[in-house]
């Protein structure tokens, strides 16, 4: 019960913690003890770098606020995400693929109609994101609420940006039609960096790795009955489809972003300028009975 | 390069880890991440447990300030603290015990004269306290830096009660004398409950665990030439010398406190009411030549 040495400490920790009356509390617990121990017996830290590490997590807590998420991207970066991703949706069941949510998701976001123009005015590309939401049998999900999100031109999302925004954009909750599809107007995403200038950013900088994702639009679709999915689809032909700084990328969530000159838009609008589109047929996981 | 699922994305994620060029930065990064996955692969967490962990760690970081650090408690109570603590005091060589810093500790604290009293005025059982500062060979150390601070007859820190206090106390630097002798007045420690108004409250309770640390005096000890020895002076017979929280109780750090009645003191004040009192004698280890 004292004197404990390197030798005897977890024992005794692992005595404490499996005090827990809850099972999975108890397990949790036991394994995190068990790990991060195993963790500093193997690195042997100095003070200095036990100093140190204390120190990286308070100011990743401390960089976190309302539009900010440093705890989600050093989870993003270490691959812990797609670690867990992986873990919770291993039978697809033919639903479509899912990625990491990303630290730029806003609760509730505002409803736009079907065929609206989501980008506030925003300048870029101007994209047309057509798309159908079915059960993985291919039966349409009407009104499944699709969570749409992604960066400007130059790579930044609004929350980024709402002192010269003064507001949400480039962000919106669609309603799928009777026959599960949505459609809408924004502008083309790019390739950015997480932002770096934190705690994350400096792990990266020690670890030479460049901070770049590749363009995607991010999407969160919900529809009764079935699981919640979290996605996004990639722009084809980007340079870091195969080094995204949180290793979210995958094969089926790739769509070319193909680019249209002026002229009568597949929704009907007379288009003075060329456009790009995106087109995605996105299946969800029927939730057991 | 992309499309990982559970099998092959810690591979990946070691491979871009692995490039920094520093060694010591490639080997902890290659370890946590190694340790850090196989945590996830054999709790296998819900998506819904993974946003509990983000949002734990975020509320940790948060709790910080200048005077709390919520980290350095989760360090502790986890046997973090006492871990890496072990594993850099391997050879004691005859020096003086080591125990966690703990979280109240603050840089730099005034220099008091020797006899001062350090409690500024603050109720409870005076304390006449007194020790010697060597080099583990028994050499006296003129002119060591004493660092001390201490609980409240309630238990609590200068630190947790700033607006009451309007400032520090029970806490001072005192210098060693030619002899290497120190000896100051101060209150009687209690013992007390680490903070669990935060998210390490929560896990303590979640885990059954009482938050309590038997009464102790804390020592940080700098002399030149040698190691900076952080430590405890335990009361003996307190009720939670075997279940301290953080794990932080040696035998050889456990000494009597022992009442005297009114009189003259060991330093020649004349003492109206009862005084207990506490002797250490501290050993540095010397650093290599
Ligand atoms: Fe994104
Ligand atoms: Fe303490």
């Amino acid at each position: 019960m004292r004197n404990f040495d390197e030798n005897s400490i977890t024992q005794a920790v692992l005595d404490r913690v499996a005090q827990a009356s809850d099972p999975r509390t108890r397990q949790i617990g036991l394994a995190l003890v068990r790990h991060l121990h195993a963790l500093v017996k193997e690195v042997e830290p100095s003070m200095a770098e036990w100093e140190a590490a204390i120190g990286f997590l308070t100011r990743t807590g401390q960089m976190c606020d309302d539009t900010r998420q440093e705890f989600i991207l050093l989870s993003d970066t270490l691959g812990v995400s797609m670690l867990v991703d992986a873990i919770n949706h291993r039978d697809a069941d033919g639903a479509t693929d899912t990625t990491v949510l990303g630290p730029f998701y806003v609760q509730d976001p505002a409803v736009f109609p079907l065929g609206s123009n989501i980008s506030d005015g925003i300048k870029g590309e101007p994209l047309f994101v057509s798309g159908t939401v079915a059960s993985a049998d291919g039966t349409p999900l009407a009104g499944a609420a699709v969570d749409v999100w992604h960066s400007d031109a130059d790579g930044y999302y609004d929350v980024q940006q709402m002192d010269e925004l003064g507001g949400l954009a480039m962000r919106a909750r669609l309603l799928a039609d009777a026959q599960g599809r949505f459609h809408f107007w924004t502008i083309r995403p790019a390739a950015y960096p997480i932002p770096h200038d934190g705690p994350v950013g400096e792990m990266l900088a020690a670890q030479a790795r460049h901070p770049y994702r590749p363009a995607h639009v991010h999407f969160m679709i919900h529809a009764d009955g079935h699981d919640t999915l979290v996605t996004h689809v990639f722009v084809a032909g980007d340079r870091y489809l195969d080094s995204d700084v949180v290793f979210g990328v995958k094969d089926s969530l790739i769509r070319e972003f193909p680019s249209h000159p002026p002229g009568k838009a597949p929704d009907g609008r007379a288009m003075d300028r060329p456009y790009d589109s995106l087109h995605y047929d996105f299946r969800l996981k029927r939730k057991p009975a």
